[in-house]
């Protein structure tokens, strides 16, 4: 058991990204300043140009890791990020400022001085809708208003192709040619997200913005089928192992990569204080899980768990500013015996302790029975539902089930009893699913829970890789995104096995930026392709440097290729280790290039005439473009 | 650059596997041992079954690591492996042993005293066909011969499944469920795969078996869509980097880890020498790019290529045992203008030094217009086509253009002048893919290639995770091979970066036994899931070394479990590290399942009656199971 330690300025990773800096694009509606991350480029040299280069425009992208990687922000671990979204929350003139915290725990937790040491400085004052009010933004969306967050996220999303379409001119058409007839373009005019297309997405409960009052600290992000498809790292001490310093730093360092959510799933001690920990940091939306800590409070027995215990580990929570809760509240007790037969039973933690209550109390679980007053709470913070599948299969022979699927029409059920409420709502899935039966899922995932965005862990597509399960679950997830998942939870090489440390964080977000990447090109989205492209063209004009900068990891791609040719001078040579510098593939494209551009040919048809007058010249010429 | 180096003893890895041994199944209609590895697992502890256990069956799995893991062969690195083959080629009578190697290349390495040092020790005496014989698998296939390595290869594929569903009984029926109508079942009795299957398949070019006679140490295998997905590893030292030492401890390695082929693309000094050492100790196939050894001839310069030297480059590899050449003969000069407009044009290496040897000299390629020729030379040796994908895209933005696919028609055009000589053939396909282009591949190869196995590089389905690009490939080669392919290469974190080392080698198989095992049960092979649901039965015991036994990688999932839980009582430990001892998702499944047998409970409807009575058993025995 290590000593429970706080952290310092020093444990945070926040050096900036090579060849990158922080833009702020302002918004039109609104007074905001949407932040993203512009990779420079170097020029490319011309061939036989004689000197002549050619610009590259530099390449903006969407930045999930907030004020670190931003040398001109002053950074206090102990203070907490800078409140973005304040003013826009108060603003709207339905919020009050509480005396104090509403949860009996959370006041005892405040009350008790043995705590001081673990306590985060900064004492937040909790905000709540005024009687009455509403304050999600699907109640927003619903009454016709375009919020603040709303034209963050247009803004965001965008990444700025318009003005990468205008720079490269021509070759824009060239970038785009994937996405034609694409479910964007049908979506948005001219294939551009606008304020107005959130709004609506928000409204009819496709898209979701996990915005808590009480977290203003987090960018505004949108989970949805129609954006940007999102990952979701989590983090959180055990009971085993670890501590608050190191949780923190692994939510500011799974940002950096790119989660576009965490998770804090801590079951160990003084899991209040590390939450408040996290959240103040945070410049994305933070989930949990409350069953977990209600869990803690009754010392493991899940039995033990009553309704007014859960209700009030929601309130602490959501007056720490948890932006979205998992509720397994479609764990109805006659699901129960349908896993009975299954090779891996009920492998959701939530899912058991909530089957273990039923079947100790032969009643449908207080998350089910209470289920319009959870509503309730939600809707005076903006917490938003992720419903738990806590069903879901744990190996491949459990997948698509029956009890799987009767919990997932139960989902359904409540996701209407939520919007009712204008509660925001995703919907969570599997889990271990063979490759030829995702797809089913997301169907009857579409079908039973009126297009909610769904959220899946993985899925798994083998059970034999265990140390490898980023990758096993990778492709399920690269597929189940293309299929229509807003957002994938990411899984760990330690999956199955132990507590991800960094590096396995690291690992499972990068992982899954490829697998949630992959599915926005293969849906088309108009923001994906250029950046492939870009790193391409680099990749082909030697531009190494570049073609590290736009990498999702630069740090790797560059170590990686300097343990083969470690000089500088690599990084500047017309090959690579593993053609050696006689003879590279992409050399010789040059020559068919500048020929075709000689030469006028368009047309495989026009090229015979020029043929064989060409190759004498390229003879005569030592066959060589570059000597 | 390093000092050449051949191998000794100690380097070469041979481990075996943990609780596994090699088993050897005995053919019915030849006399043939088929090598398998089968592990062994510990009992299932029956709870509150006053010590009363479950056997639970080894299982045995599909092994390519050839004699190294067998504890009771003796290597002898400088003389090779056991000539296996060897009696049933020559019992076939239409070989016949050459008194010297015929090419001139190799006759004058072989004269060269300098090379003594590097040179294998074993004067390895080539065989040829008669004259007049044919003696390609095709050619006995079609003649209706089950040949010795058909019906080893139809006892390798099936794993001995029938075994384990006699000894799993009912729970075979489990095992399976997921397989109903699946293709299988259609090609083969019982869905197990059968020696006339194998050679019903051969014979219709659907599936190849690469078997040069002059490799007698390598374990058939075969490569086809109705049999398990097969993966390839690239080797190889460079002009840059690496020695002989490391290129055969690499692929011993890479057999270890589940390589079914190597490909050895060497293309530094001492080709010949390195191939050989390769050969004489793969227990695999061994597939090459001749052009590539071709181009070292002539220092670099393409367009000093000659048939005749290339004619013989094919004799003296074809003499040394490989048992698959990549020619690249579908680039023809109409198809080079196509590629000139392409983000990074020609990326194959083999394709764009044809197309550089077509632009200087205004001809169709020699691989083209001389390819009846090359038909006679691999069916003297039963050598295997791979017919290169010379213009495949090497960026998304390339994907699926008209070069690619103007070749691919090409390629299915000479598919049909090899099988006119009985010559097995396979076709390469890309490359870079996004995820909804890779299907139309996989369609238009059938389409066009007659059938013939289709074995792909990948494809990677984004271009922006240089140093991950095993995982952007393995989304793509999972579904390919789900949709068909027969065989995957493997991408490892290194491409584009740089030469693979060991740990790379190991990371790219590992990555792609993944995805080949992921496509098989997605296509429903029958021998696919019942190692899943053995590792998962496993899991859900706790039974800790059976589940790392059964992975892929046992040492890294080992490892990673004892990183958290160090001690060795946590191994037999009914809780993991990531809940805590406190509170196990697994054991409360337990509950519900003991609960459903006591009951004779079925199905849900029926529970309900007997539930409330339960719970008050289950409340006063203390809730919980295991005390």
């Amino acid at each position: 058991m290590k000593v429970e330690k706080t952290p310092d300025e020093q444990v945070i990773s926040r050096t900036p990204f090579p060849a990158s800096k922080k833009i702020f694009v302002k918004g039109e509606l609104h007074d905001i300043e949407v932040a993203m991350r512009e990779i420079s480029l170097s020029e490319t040299k011309i061939h036989n140009g004689f000197g002549l280069t050619e610009k590259n425009p530099p390449v903006t992208i969407y930045d999930t890791s907030g004020p670190y990687t931003d040398p001109d922000e002053v950074i206090d671990v102990k203070a907490g990020l800078p409140r973005l979204r304040e003013r826009w929350i108060t603003g709207r003139g339905d919020v009050e400022k509480l005396e104090q915290i509403s949860s009996a725990y959370g006041t005892e937790r405040l009350a008790d001085t043995t705590l001081d040491s673990l306590r985060f400085a900064f004492q937040h004052q909790p905000y709540r809708a005024t009687a009455g009010s509403n304050v999600s933004q699907m109640h927003y969306a619903k009454k016709g208003i375009i919020t603040a967050e709303m034209e963050y996220i247009a803004i965001r999303e965008n990444q700025r192709i318009d003005l990468v379409n205008e720079q490269l001119g021509e070759q824009a058409g060239i970038m785009n040619h994937q996405h034609a007839g694409n479910s964007f373009g049908a979506n948005t005019p001219q294939g551009y997200i606008t304020p107005e297309f959130v709004r609506q997405e928000v409204a009819s409960g496709r898209a979701v913005i996990p915005s808590n009052i009480n977290h203003p600290e987090s960018e505004p992000m949108i989970i949805g089928r129609n954006f940007l498809v999102k990952i979701n790292a989590n983090i959180g001490n055990s009971a085993v192992t670890s501590s608050i310093e190191e949780e923190v730093e692994k939510a500011v360092w799974a940002c950096r990569w790119g989660a576009d959510t965490i998770m804090d799933l801590s079951t160990g001690k003084n899991i209040h204080e590390t939450r408040e920990w996290i959240i103040r940091n945070s410049p994305v939306p933070i989930g949990t899980v409350p069953i977990y800590q209600a869990l803690e409070k009754v010392n493991g027995k899940a039995e033990d768990l009553t309704w007014e215990l859960f209700r009030d580990t929601l309130i602490e929570q959501a007056e720490q500013g948890v932006d979205y809760f998992t509720i397994h509240a479609g764990v109805l007790l006659r699901y129960i015996p349908l896993t009975a037969k299954r090779i891996t039973g009920i492998v959701s933690r939530g899912g058991s302790i909530m089957a273990k209550w039923c079947l100790a109390h032969h009643q449908e679980s207080f998350l089910y029975t209470h289920f319009e007053e959870i509503c309730e709470i939600m809707k005076a913070y903006d917490v938003a539902f992720s419903l738990g599948d806590g069903l879901r299969p744990g190996c491949l022979a459990d997948a698509n089930d029956a009890a799987q699927f009767a919990e997932l029409e139960t989902l359904g059920e409540l996701t209407k009893i939520a919007w009712k409420h204008d509660v925001q709502t995703i919907i969570e899935g599997p889990g271990h699913v063979p490759m030829h039966m995702i797809k089913a899922n997301m169907e009857k995932q579409l079908e039973h829970c009126g297009e909610a965005p769904f959220y899946t862990l993985g899925p798994l597509t083998t059970d034999i890789a265990p140390g490898y399960d980023h990758i096993t679950s990778a492709i399920g997830a690269a597929m189940i995104g293309w299929y229509g998942t807003a957002m994938l939870c990411y899984v760990t090489p330690k999956e199955h096995l132990g507590l991800p440390n960094k590096k396995d964080v690291k690992d499972g977000v990068i992982t899954y930026k490829i697998a949630a990447h992959a599915a926005d090109l293969a849906k088309g989205h108009p923001g994906a392709q250029y950046r492939d492209n870009a790193l391409s063209k680099a990749r082909f004009e030697f531009r190494w440097e570049d073609q590290f900068n736009l990498s999702l990891d630069p740090d790797t791609a560059k170590e990686f290729h300097d343990e083969t040719l470690p000089a500088d001078g690599a990084k500047i040579a017309h090959f690579c280790s593993m053609c050696g510098p006689n003879f590279c593939s992409m050399k010789i494209t040059q020559d068919v290039r500048e020929y075709a551009a000689k030469q006028g040919v368009d047309e495989a048809a026009a090229l015979a005439k020029g043929m064989e007058e060409k190759s004498k010249e390229f003879t005569e010429k030592g066959s060589e473009i570059y000597l």
